[in-house]
């Protein structure tokens, strides 16, 4: 059995992705039982600071390393908070902070555009200096609700409107996300590269 | 019409590029049109020299801006020269430098793999922060020989092998080379995700 670094501390990732790979005889252990120093996520794309994450835990482990990057794209905010999804209300912001930002300059702006797409972006590096690492890219349209719905999910699922589902990301199963969503999207094609 | 800056001085893959995207109504131009400095390639990966590229043009033209990095991977070379395909033998080194040191490298090793992989990845951004450029990649296998052959094409093609051709890269005439070389898969990849 090949083993495969996951460069996240995220819980529900690693099991989610361990589930994924498992039939494909992959082992997939945290990078938090390594000594491995948080990297820089310097990147202005996606693939940019997941690069950077998978190639950290690469060098660190001398295991391949898989890390995922991912965010919401506001049409109102011209793209924004895009890479900065997740410290958009400042570094270390939780999810409620990220959220009431998001509505509160979007309630500024009464007729605007409020289409949003969630982007997932994994990457699975073999070695530190592997040169081409496996890219897959997921997305998943939908639109930003002022009113928070569901409990389930994280990060801005409550305000993320699913119109083929008709209820916000925060009110599906995680099995039902998981089938749709851009993270799911991402892993089917990284399932399918690997499994060829 | 829409503009599209091609970050590369490169005459042919200029000309190239304007063939493959003029029934689209995109007029490629290329970056020496403007004054745009040339960028820093720090990446490890072909990706993130594309992005750094692509994103430099779009800074200094504000136009969305398209970029290649290729090279080619020898399994000899524990896949060197990979990245540094046009500075093997040093900053501002010719083709023929490159391929000397190749050669070199490779007499010195009579039994190994002479297995090697062109590699071309291909990034389209829309502007300078854009942080889901389209990205397309294309592969191409052959072996190195160590007896340059044929006289077309550039970079490591004399002594690039196809087995499916039966010579080397640099015998085959472009128009035959680019329906199965490793740009050429790139930019059909680009063709289809702009079609669509």
């Amino acid at each position: 059995m090949e083993k495969l670094v996951l460069a996240s501390g995220n819980k529900k990732k690693l099991a989610e992705l361990q589930n994924l790979l498992a039939p494909l005889n992959i082992d997939v252990v945290a990078q938090s039982e390594f000594e491995v120093p948080e990297a820089d996520e310097t990147g202005t794309t996606f693939v940019e600071n997941a690069i950077i994450k998978a190639r950290n835990a690469c060098k660190y482990t001398g295991l391949p390393a898989i890390a995922d990057d991912s965010g919401i794209q506001v049409a109102a905010l011209r793209g924004a908070p895009g890479v900065f999804s997740a410290r958009f209300a400042g570094v270390g912001a939780t999810d409620e902070k990220n959220n009431k930002l998001l509505v509160e300059l979007l309630s500024d702006m009464p007729e605007v555009n409020r289409d949003a797409r969630y982007v997932a972006v994994l990457v699975l590096m073999t070695h530190e200096d592997d040169a081409t690492p496996i890219i897959c890219q997921g997305t998943w349209d939908g639109e930003i609700v002022l009113e928070p719905q569901g409990d389930q999910g994280f990060g801005y699922d409550p305000h993320f409107f699913v119109p083929e589902k008709g209820c916000t990301a925060a009110q599906l199963p995680a099995q039902e996300k998981n089938a749709i969503s851009h993270r799911g999207k991402a892993m089917e094609k990284l399932l399918a590269q690997l499994s060829s």
